[in-house]
């Protein structure tokens, strides 16, 4: 695990006191010690943004009060930042990163990539052009032994693969929380885009399923719903899969599941074996080879594959989070953003961190769920 | 628990050597004391059903080579069978039913019903017009933690439903087992019905959600597949549920999914609370009130309801299994039957027994899944 | 599982209205058809077992209101019992299976064997002056994954044994149970013994590590507790163990401890491997292997021994229980009865149910705790 | 959690490449933003040690080649480090404790304290004339769920204390490992002092089962065992205790259990309840009140106390691990050493952490259990 070479500089645009994710961001980005938070526009209101740089350490002129002033200015810099994570509401994650990348700087973006998929592939597009590192933030990827699921599937020990089934389960939108921050915005469409749980979860698990089988969504049906009164975005969703090669699958999430806290679960089937994993207890795979009794794989345990010892930071049995998790993608783009600089190939696993096509294919599946459900479950093809 | 009086005379038509439910079918009626096996028709071939017959302790004569002759002689001993219970292949049930019906003898009968719903239809007719007994073994629903979680639903736990998560899956027809006696008979549509999975599992899955939500289906929209080549039937069911009063659900039965062994599990949300159940861990009831710390309740446990300690047999912690459970169905059928002979009102907790209501919409829940699919996974509404 | 033959005629002491493990020792003994009860002496009031013998289905003239009557009357009988259950309080289970015995009625016995050591020399010599079969209770030794667990061990996967950890915990004498009928006599030394949790419960855990392992404890060190005020009997057990070989180990027997129903817990390691099984899901059995991943060992799954798969009655994945497990006992009874009334070998595998030597080895196990404990913790050999 | 201010500068000494704990010791101080590592000894070799420290970005003069030299220098300068973190093998945590204190230094230093109680107490006494701040990283009592459990306590829920287990299994020294770094020390007295499992993991499970009772130990009985031939250490501990006001336990700590990877689990039971935690699952804490159905606590989830919702930095479900709870032990130790350069009372949750006191007892547990063994296991006193 240990990368060597001096910490990276990192700004932020979101993030600011209230905010939950962009901690999330900087304790990811401390943990391997290969990033330095050095500026950031925390706030639209420049005297919150320059409160919050203070009490993170930064310099003052380094706490913007607006995003556009320190893409300039951080690029004008000798010793500007070195990449820029974008953590706030969905709607600003386009125009924030447009002109980063504009400034000649790598993004880490936090998903979904864009409200829809004419700006996600404009910026998918911009990306391509500039030839920029752009890391999305689906930090469950970042787990060992999500990575070693998706080596086993690599290399075959399921055989040809057969069902999917994926779920997202959360309960903290069970009840109306009109004027909780963190509700308010995933709750309103102008900000957060066509999806509820579908947007702030159901991407997760899309994704994941993604990542750990290949295997590529042909068409879907779904069915969207919206149990608390008032909403105005859905709070349960569920999809049907048919993927391409056959496999067939069901995607649930929901954030009214009384009981779930963060339930973010894969399991899946070929002709000679099975994968289950579960968010909760990330440390943990069970590999039920067909006709043999299964065994439970371990983070740091024996015999698993490069992919998931590279993202290992403890030995067997000392629980790594999810932390740990979402600091294996800061690490993966600092080796990603650090090779780039250098004008080297980047180790290879680092490209397992996800990236702005993950961030296409999902609001791509955002879309066909969107359309699906609006067409009474009719099956409809992924755009992407 | 409380057991009454003699035992029953029972008899059984099917469940002869090498058949897997017709000796659990046995062992359950034993386990209470209230049912001791008479007569049997256990196989077609006369020779075969003396020789088991034997082995079981029964009278020659009354190990019978047809289950016609069986239904006539036994209606005229006076010592003749109470109740007769069917355990033969799906497409055998309405004619063998039938006729023990018309000579005067209740019946229980293994699931699904019949293999089409104007059988199912007709069958039912007849059981309303002799008023005889009639139990469904849908034995899952005997299990004292099912019963508790309906209890908790019906005393208004959870609050208005929301949604029904519930799925069967196994892997012992991962691969193609033409040959094996339990797969030939599944796999053939002229002796399952139209369904694989479908009928022998989905069906318990339906019966289960029903029985503990006693939410109607309003609509399905179903995706059947069939994974090992040269198999006739599906096996593997994903369905997305609408329900009248408008919770949403996804029901997923799958014989394909390797590491699976009996996995029936069932998890259901409402604005108020949550509840998990798994077959494989039957003593075990999760209950989640909205914003309290989850409940792991336990059969034998304090504080359950009058319905899972009538079903209990030991004290919490000594493990009770599948037999039990199936005992319970047994347990209801001879007070249901019973009470019929006595001319009284059986215990009320008796009726939770599934009937044969439950095994035509049984066979209407299959048949819609199956017009569902035809139609590229349309909603369509339940026939019963 | 379907040994054949005529059921064996059984007749019962003690297990009257009240009782616990009466009726269990009943479900047990019909489950798998081998058995039927025909006499019984369930109470010392001959009204009561009158009644209770009624309730059973069983003659009038063969429910008992003394126990020696009914060995001399059932000796008598041309119809008389195969063998006697005794399920009475501790202190009469010698003179009562001395009675039975010297009527040449075999004897199926609840454990401890009885309250001191030389009662149960006694009785061990009197079985083999005798030559007839005897069988004592430990009913866990009859769960196919222990005797899958002990298979293991046998086949050396372990390597040389290093380490046992046995407990037996339970919450159900937490507070004072004055006026309970289990918990008077359990407390009272008169007629338990000289311990309390450690005849009740630490015996049958002794017993469990000693099936599997194999292993002699060569030595103990305990710690009795009474944490109840006014109980006269042990309610928490701790012991360091000792074993020929080198193997060390630790006990506990606890039956005020909240939250525990009946944890019944074996774990064991050797120098290659390590086992780990609980009995409150006794289907399951973790075996890992030094240096790979653990394995789930399912009852009913692949590649388990064949006296798991003898002990087995469904697939993998339909809980088996407590009953069946005890039934499992009663099953080996009746095939060791069975061969020694035939003259035959029995299965050799029916010699796994445990009997009088290891009921001496019970007894011995109880007198060497109550001696280390009262000479303050010095270690003690076992008598036996 | 963020507690402000500026990070405070930590130099260590130890922790060189191939160090396990040391790198841990990182990471948890980077986690939370508090700490700068500014300077450093990690070998005894000047040029590893400076070779390292370029690694790690410290400034060349500042990674020194002896500690001696590092206390010196750093006390005489203005921006000297405000902490030293000591993790080198346990012979020299005195020594080098005892230097830096006499510069002026706060300690952080590992567990076990020292190798001898005369060392332990002069130290506790250096302690207490500095008036400096000192912490010991017992960092199991980190955890949230583990305060959690002390609030219970505390707070009466279980009522009198009865019953302590508490174990600590691992398997990685089931085979001689000779030539690994990590275990030639522990495996050498002169290095870890006279215990092998007991002054390296023991400890741990002793202060875990301290922390949250709060009882302290009247006497105990042990016996050690050393299963690998060579070994000069223990590898398995067994422990009775017997603890002030009545209450019984059993401790086990074991390095050669196959299976186990780091099973620090503790369970208590009070007269009117039990709780569970498991550090392999460390976010859950099951609460049985007595004669209720058992709870789920879930760190982050509803109900909990403020000691754990202060050491919480995530939301329910987003699991939290090892380096969490290890960084909540630098984030005391921060409060606590700013609070002492600001000459204010720190936050009171912060005194949690482990102290100087807790080093003494922990010491004192391990020489009763040498001495207890040696005297065959008799019942010992602990000296503290």
């Amino acid at each position: 695990m240990s990368r060597q070479g001096a910490p990276l500089r990192l700004g932020m645009v979101g993030g600011g006191p209230g905010a939950f994710i962009g901690g999330v961001h900087r304790m990811a980005a401390r943990l391997d010690g290969r990033w330095n938070l050095v500026a950031g526009a925390f706030s639209s209101d420049p005297a919150v943004s320059q409160d919050f740089g203070r009490s993170l350490g930064l310099e003052p002129a380094r706490a913007y009060g607006d995003w556009r002033t320190m893409a300039r200015a951080e690029a004008e810099r000798p010793d500007g930042i070195e990449a820029v994570a974008v953590v706030t509401p969905n709607h600003l994650h386009a125009p924030i990163a447009t002109a980063f990348l504009g400034a000649g700087v790598p993004v880490i973006c936090d998903k979904p990539l864009t409200v829809d998929l004419a700006q996600a592939r404009a910026l998918a597009g911009l990306v391509d052009q500039t030839g920029l590192p752009f890391v999305l933030t689906h930090n469950y990827s970042g787990y060992p032994m999500v990575r070693e699921a998706r080596a086993l599937v690599q290399a075959g020990r399921l055989g040809r693969l057969r069902i999917v089934q994926v779920e997202y389960v959360q309960d903290w939108l069970a009840r109306d929380l009109t004027g909780n921050k963190q509700a308010d915005w995933r709750g309103d469409p102008s900000r957060a885009g066509p999806g509820g749980a579908l947007g702030d979860i159901a991407t997760h698990a899309y994704h994941l399923s993604r990542f750990v089988t290949g295997a590529r969504t042909a068409a879907l049906s779904a069915d969207l719903a919206t149990f608390v009164d008032g909403r105005r975005v859905d709070d349960n969703v569920h999809v049907q899969l048919r993927f391409e090669g056959g496999a067939r699958g069901q995607l649930w999430a929901s954030q009214v599941a009384p009981g779930a806290a963060n339930g973010l679960r894969l399991r899946i089937y070929g002709e000679d074996g099975g994968l289950e994993w579960s968010q909760e207890e990330p440390d943990l795979l069970r590999h039920a080879p067909l006709g043999e009794a299964p065994r439970l794989l371990r983070r740091g345990g024996p015999g698993l594959s490069l992919a998931a010892a590279a993202a290992t930071r403890l030995p067997a049995g000392h629980p790594e989070g999810y932390l740990e998790g979402f600091a294996q993608i800061y690490a993966d783009a600092a080796e990603l953003i650090g090779a780039h600089r250098q004008g080297r190939s980047p180790d290879p696993l680092a490209r397992l961190a996800p990236g702005v096509g993950d961030g296409v294919e999902g609001v791509a599946f955002i879309e066909a769920v969107v359309a699906s459900h609006a067409a009474d479950g009719v099956w409809t093809p992924l755009a992407a």
